[in-house]
């Protein structure tokens, strides 16, 4: 198995390189976006998650010997479209959201510029991974915010596909988790990892004791106990019994949480363990957190709720062809014009517009003609919010790796600041800020 | 970046694997099993999927020079630990149901089999790999019920992340789909690959007359034209004029799909092209093609709702340990007791009973002390449903790769013919049969 990201497309995007590479087309300069036409869910702002893995993926969406074999071979394309892709990097350009940013429907989140035949193929990688990575960090912003000082922890890799899972834990730290117990994301990304124990560490010895006792010798006082395999108040009792009244932790599993939460608090308290914190991890989302508000939690491990997007696994974001040029080299603004699925042709400038500091609308400025498409000088109180993620060809390596992730964690926990308080809340209602659409013909 | 699949794993794993090399425990004989304590989503069937790449990713796990580094220079674990970890592979067994086997609540869809350091490293990727893609497997299946005999392809790769993508399309032929849009899918396993063309391709032209010349130019007149970009009506007046009545197909991606389904056929056949087949791809689900079912439509392009399981994106399932040896060499079964999270103890077998080839119960034999575990020739009228997968370290190819995929497609069809009628309603219930716990102690 290769590198290359070559093959994670659809079909149809080589065949209508093909059909453009014979017609002529393929090399008329195009503006491909990628954006939301809604928030899924009655969310009440998205957040943008993916960008620095797209662009490490990009480097490696190269058509090498192993893909141009399959494609020949399957009679996917013809001799003159894979001489094209044997020479084929992407050598446009790419405008975008920073990652971490918040997003609204329409917000222009990529914006990718290049010949049609650049920018056509990368459509499904560009997809999938914003769609997923977004997805994610949208639900765990909601538990973040849920959680306020609390710290959150990703538990979900079992319940994702392998590799997902690894970028699943990106996307909740850059939301604002502070750990994920996935190691190939902390290899990746220098995510802090962290774990507790199974109940099959319990099962595997004799008795509970045993089981404290062996992982206290192994990893010392300070760590997490899970104490609800046999009876909660025993395992308690065993737990401080062992490890003495510094035990760091200890992990509540099951049962009613905010009853057994104060309980075991009040059982802590009594024992002398008083600095002994408690972790809950059973089935959380936004709902469940929120309603620990007023228990005595110190952690939330949240597992399947976030890698799943908490209901809405997929952010529902589009590509689309949105200006190209025509024969003479003149701009045309382009949209598929049947009535249920709308989208606004045209290039397209963003800015957060402020006051005081909250935001009060995502503005869009469109222009079909490429002329001056608004600047920040235009909005006093606006916030630009696209950068050049790839400027012809040249990926900027700031926003991939570990820098990158780190920084995306900082931006979004920044610019979270700028939303109104009603942006906040959990239940299901319309985005907290309009988009507004300046036509600049 | 390394092949390597073993930081696919939740930290705890080696941190309770470093606590029982240090306690002696980890040596203990222990079988461990992946079962789903119910079916997501009121379903009355789930189906297997990802056991052929689960034993390929099974190969890749070993610690290499980088994973060791990392666990390492982040203290995960310790000197002792690394040194067991670096000649670790697994060197147990697996036994467990083909993939595309009809699983039920309680089924021991794997059982694991080796010491407990064998078996305790494993839980995150094979949870990951099974809880992913028997989710999608699952929705696949209920929407190729529905779909009858007409064909279903996967093209839901831009709404999954980009390796996961590439798994649900393989989970979706598994469990009857006939084709997937994702080129890497293809490559990895021979599922055949479809596509059409993108709105963005009538865009590129100046008409769509020229977009549709183009692509017959280009893919010959068996091709399937997007007719919905502008006006339906005549979008189809015009891939008629342009191909002649032996186009292949028009592709219908918006609008109410009964209504306009029905027009076109009717239109084409007005224009002749009685043999032009109509592909329908809007946000299709298992209901929505249930409804189509009396409409003139041949092909279903399916997206979303088939890789994010149609509201289901994860089975549910979880990796327990059953039995373990205590410290004289006899075995103990094990559960955990706390009350909300029931599970059985004990190593087991599993049979579907059938009566006339009818299913009429999932019977699990459970036997703590390993003893005689039921056989087929106990109950005559009954199908034995687990395999050797890994036989001490052995893993067996026939279940990996391309031949693998194609024999779990055609023992999910096979299997699927003894479900009774009342499995195949979509509406939630009950799963289809009992599962019948019979204890031979």
């Amino acid at each position: 198995m290769t590198s290359s990201t070559a093959l994670l497309t659809d079909r149809y995007e080589l065949t209508m390189l093909g059909a453009a590479l014979r017609d002529g087309t393929a090399a008329r300069p195009s503006v491909f976006e990628l954006f939301a036409r809604r928030l899924s869910g009655g969310r009440r702002f998205g957040v943008v998650a993916g960008t620095g893995r797209l662009l490490s993926l990009l480097r490696d969406f190269r058509f090498g010997e192993d893909e141009l074999r399959f494609l020949r071979d399957n009679h996917v394309v013809d001799a003159g479209t894979l001489t094209y892709l044997e020479d084929y990097r992407f050598t446009g350009s790419i405008h975008g959201y920073r990652e971490g940013e918040l997003y609204f429907p329409g917000s222009p989140i990529l914006t990718v510029e290049g010949s049609f035949a650049d920018a056509v193929v990368l459509e499904t990688l560009a997809l999938s991974v914003m769609n997923h990575d977004s997805a994610v960090a949208t639900a765990a912003s909601r538990m973040s915010i849920a959680a306020g000082e609390r710290p959150l922890s990703e538990m979900g890799s079992r319940r994702a596909a392998e590799m997902s899972a690894v970028a699943a834990a990106r996307a909740a730290y850059i939301a604002g988790f502070s750990a994920t117990s996935n190691l190939e994301a902390g290899r990746r990304w220098d995510i802090p990892t962290m774990g507790t124990a199974a109940h099959s560490w319990t099962l595997l010895h004799d008795t509970e004791e045993e089981a404290f006792r062996a992982q206290i010798d192994s990893l010392g006082t300070d760590t997490t106990l899970l104490v609800d395999t046999y009876d909660i108040r025993e395992g308690v009792n065993t737990a401080i019994r062992v490890a003495g009244t510094e035990l760091g932790g200890v992990r509540l599993d099951s049962g009613d949480l905010p009853t057994v939460a104060a309980a075991v608090r009040t059982q802590l308290d009594e024992l002398g363990a008083t600095g002994t914190r408690i972790t809950v991890t059973s089935d959380l989302d936004e709902y469940a957190i929120a309603a620990l508000a007023a228990s005595p939690v110190d952690y939330y491990g949240v597992g399947t709720s976030v890698v799943t997007g908490s209901g809405y696994p997929t952010a529902g974001m589009v590509y689309k062809l949105v200006a190209r040029q025509d024969a003479d080299g003149g701009w045309v603004a382009v949209a598929k014009a049947s009535t249920d699925k709308g989208s606004k042709g045209g290039r397209k400038a963003a800015f957060r517009v402020l006051r005081d500091g909250v935001a009060t609308s995502e503005t869009v400025v469109v222009s079909d003609g490429f002329e001056a498409l608004g600047s920040a000088a235009e909005h006093p109180d606006s916030r630009p919010l696209q950068v050049t993620l790839v400027d012809e060809g040249d990926i900027d390596a700031s926003f991939e790796g570990a820098a990158g992730t780190a920084a995306a964690r900082a931006h979004h926990l920044q610019v979270r600041e700028e939303l109104p308080v009603r942006a906040l809340a959990l239940s299901k209602s319309d985005p907290a800020i309009p988009t507004v659409f300046l036509d600049r013909d």
